[in-house]
């Protein structure tokens, strides 16, 4: 989201902050409520932060939904441009072909984001085929795929979508999945772009084969959503703020650990120092934070409490998501799409 | 669950455990894989425990529908026999009419138990009315009622229930809902039955008007399953737990709190003294359980991440409970019912 | 919809049609592409007619969904002045409280549109309660009432409306229900609303009572949508067709019933004259409208095959249907609803 | 379904009906309260009959889910063991993977029930590729695809199905699709199962392309249930059914056709004589079956109303048949499914 990209647009992307360390370059942009997040991991950063090499935008969506009753237009103008960057980025032109791929499970409301966004979308391909007479100059070919998961299919996700590629040679391939949260501030909040690629039932921990350029042979653009958190990712969350809520009491006079009902005005971004870490947690407040998640998840896993949740509200969660993807991807893909 | 109501039935419950304080009698039973755990809190217990006095019944289904396949069978029994025992401690006849009422939202997964419920039973008022040469000897009257929330209908949930049933005058009421947790044990994994009423809503903390025998004028059974649980309580018995583990780990010669890979035969039940508490949590470790819940419910609320959250696989969970469910009253209130 | 009414609105209706026997007056309106049919029934045209006295609309919007994609602007605007019109017909003022009640069965989809319309429409009763400083002038008092029907609650319909209606008092009453058509042109096709009341669960041909302004005591609009026809219907209507076509090719010069390829220009509204119906149609040809549609039944009826059934695509007509229908309400409900 | 069919299995078939043409074999037979009709078309039948040389059963449950209330144990066993001699006319051994493939469209009621069948059955491969040591020596490897629309995916059926066929190369294919009847008779009351393929979105009269054996290369089971009729159907039978109607009551001694209240006994099988006829319906009397269905095609298309209806119940109706179809395939697919 550099000049050239602002200047292409008529959103008024406001550039909040810029940081560049080896290999990796982040920079953060504002558009009305929306605040976006870009990342480019080069090969040299790849190792460092454990992430493959590529593009990575997050596009904040807290408290949009809640705020903007009725009408998402910003938020669709966000994706719809970040969309449209990304396949300047990936070299994909105008009429470019497109299959969608809605990954997840139909019958499980936190998971079924990709189908619900693929039945959403305005699909053009049999058209082309069939009617060409009827479709206007500002659409382009685009179909779509619904996998499901191998626990219902049988078949690995990854040999459907490879077959049905290899089948109508799309030019390229957006796919759609929710993901499991690293963050509670994640959890129904954001959507991530990426040109790295997927991995279907991620989180599960097997060896199911990635849906990506290098196995597909051709650009991928994924969209995730994370739509569970598991207890551990709560826990672990919720006693960092605690310490920070803690650090905050005691600087403001406090001397013992007692109940108040001072809510207001808590910087939760200031840093803590170890001692009162260790003060506030003992031993629990001298871990890293890899150290800290795994004692949680040693503590609760034998238990079989280490569940993995989604907001009460999910239903209403998926279907305000549903919508503003599946708008953003039918007006991103098709110009004359109104 | 005295001798006599073990003689009434077929189950041969197994006391478990019983133990009595002033005012409250607590006694546990097992049938095959079920556990019902029974509190009687009388007058003089109720401003103890902060419950309403009363008969509490606690059916633990925790892990049953993942190793009952197929066939819900002996928790259905479990069921109907402690619907059976209630009928007769609140002197209510095989000839009783009986009005059901789900309440809770359709729309929102996790709160549409009640409706789900209802929407599976048989009801036969009308036939008695309509069609009385139809109806056989072992069947009673039978109403149903699906009053929705207050944001969806702008009535009181309590005026809804209150004139239907001083309208068709049934001898005794039923009512499901969904319930928040207050131990992560819970979620979607008890039943809970009380003569002692429901507050429709609750949890949201106003005054809506309780549906009870005090309310209504008739006796009132209140089934409710906790299907949400907040950020709070997950990280306040993650903690306990947490607390447990490290206790065993130290126990076990560890004089560091590093990361291991030992997993196994840790007893949770085990007391942890004073002084590892506050080596293990600091100031946290030290605080009793309701300072404890106060101060991260103080830390999280600023922040917005005082989620409410339900397990992922929650449609299949309701699935399973309205079926248990429905199909217990069914034949809970109609002998003859197959 | 007298020039009194077309002044105080922005629409311009057109009248085309206009008709008076003794003691019914019927008019016909058009806007864009919606006609509204008005017929007010009096006191000495109601034996004549076998109609109730009062005010009937009939809203035509055949093939409207098909040929307004994506927006319904127009026919909302029919259906809101409309609803306007009777208000004023009825003397009910902008402050007056209104229950809006959906008929009908969630689960058997073409009876499901009450439910449908009640679950998507703004309620705001317990606001003038609850948070009465959060309510604008523009919004009147609304609740909402779904009494299911009697095979699911084994109540009467009517007295669930009744009761509740007794309890919240509200100024007047809109129902909305699915209706069997009379004729194959109405299917999913016509939005009818009167303020003579309406039978729930008609055509069923019991005695349920009916909810209108003398059972209830308050004016009652009801809003009625055929979605359902018998296979009676279907013959009748089209062996009417047929002998309109049949006619026509033999004006045209045949004088044999061959099959032809000729599709085009066919007058439906020509009368056929009784000779030529004999000829064409034998015995059945000199039936009257009532005598055809009684022998068919009875032709039917022995055979099980007299099916109640309705066009493929109702789950896309009910959703179309419900979404103009609670629009509508909204919007002629509340002055400042947007 | 001959003797050694007979001998194979626990079913006391009883044959009622046995007739042959040249080169067309027809047998029924009945098992408690389901009928099973057998015809097997050769070379030499097949331009006669205009269907494509193969074995066809119909299995026919009229009335069976109104009368057989909760359990469907009966049309079960018929089905299974359709299912099973199937098998073996097309030499599929225990151990032949299958691919089963739901057509439709999960969005529309009526075309629905391939989707749904397919959400509901057991599969395994993917079982027998990560946990071997999980599967027991009954089971058999079976995947599941649901290709979805054309209108959906923008892809050929056909395509989709082929290119997975191609990649996981399963033994054989079961494929399931709602279809248009071609007679009121047989509306969500038949099941029909053939060797000799379907077409996707049949009755839409283009060119998609059939999924049998002679385009995959493997055996084909095609499991049919008409969910839909349209308008001209409808029409016609009921006049054929009038026809025999009327000519009972004339020969009950009737000499005008006026409405009377008799509708007992009559016997709609016997045939009506062409003087009779014309006298009933005149010129549309003496049409054949075909010129009937033309004239009133023709006469209905023009106006828009040669609906595509289904009945009302067409909810319920598409539960059972999904229920009783993927019980019954899991119990014929697998020899140890319980």
């Amino acid at each position: 989201m550099n000049k050239e990209y602002r200047s292409r647009t008529d959103l008024a992307y406001e550039e909040v902050e810029s940081l560049e360390i080896d290999g990796v370059k982040q920079s953060e942009y504002i558009h009305k409520d929306v605040k976006i997040h870009k990342t480019v991991v080069e090969e040299m950063g790849s190792k460092q932060l454990n992430k493959k090499p590529g593009i990575y935008y997050t596009v904040d969506c807290s408290d949009y939904f809640l705020t903007n009753y009725n009408s998402y237009d910003d938020l669709e103008e966000v994706l719809i441009e970040t969309l449209k960057t990304m396949f300047k980025e990936l070299n994909i032109g105008e009429k470019s072909s497109c299959l969608v791929v809605g990954l997840g499970n139909e019958k499980i409301t936190p998971d079924s984001l990709g189908p619900a966004v693929v039945n959403n979308i305005f699909v053009t391909s049999h058209l082309f085929a069939l009617q060409p007479e009827n479709i206007q100059k500002g659409f382009r070919k685009v179909s779509s795929l619904i996998p499901r998961v191998m626990g219902d299919t049988g078949i690995e996700t990854f040999e459907i979508v490879d077959a049905i590629t290899k089948r109508i040679k799309p030019d390229f391939l957006i796919v759609i999945d929710a993901l499991a949260a690293r963050n509670i501030q994640r959890v129904n909040q954001t959507i991530q772009l990426t040109n790295t690629g997927i991995h279907p039932g991620s989180g599960v921990g097997n060896s199911r084969k990635e849906i990506s350029t290098e196995t597909l042979g051709i650009p991928v653009i994924a969209i995730g959503v994370p739509t569970v958190v598991d207890a551990v990712t709560i826990t672990s969350d919720t006693i960092d703020l605690l310490v920070k809520y803690l650090n905050h009491e005691f600087d403001a006079g406090k001397k013992e650990l007692l109940v108040t009902s001072n809510m207001k005005d808590i910087d939760y971004t200031k840093e803590v120092d170890m001692e009162r870490k260790q003060q506030f947690l003992g031993h629990l407040g001298v871990l890293s934070e890899d150290e800290k998640r795994e004692v949680i998840y040693e503590a609760l896993t034998p238990t079989g409490y280490n569940m993995i949740v989604t907001p009460k509200e999910v239903d209403e969660n998926i279907e305000n998501l549903c919508l503003v993807i599946s708008n953003s991807l039918d007006k991103a893909l098709h110009r004359d799409f109104r």
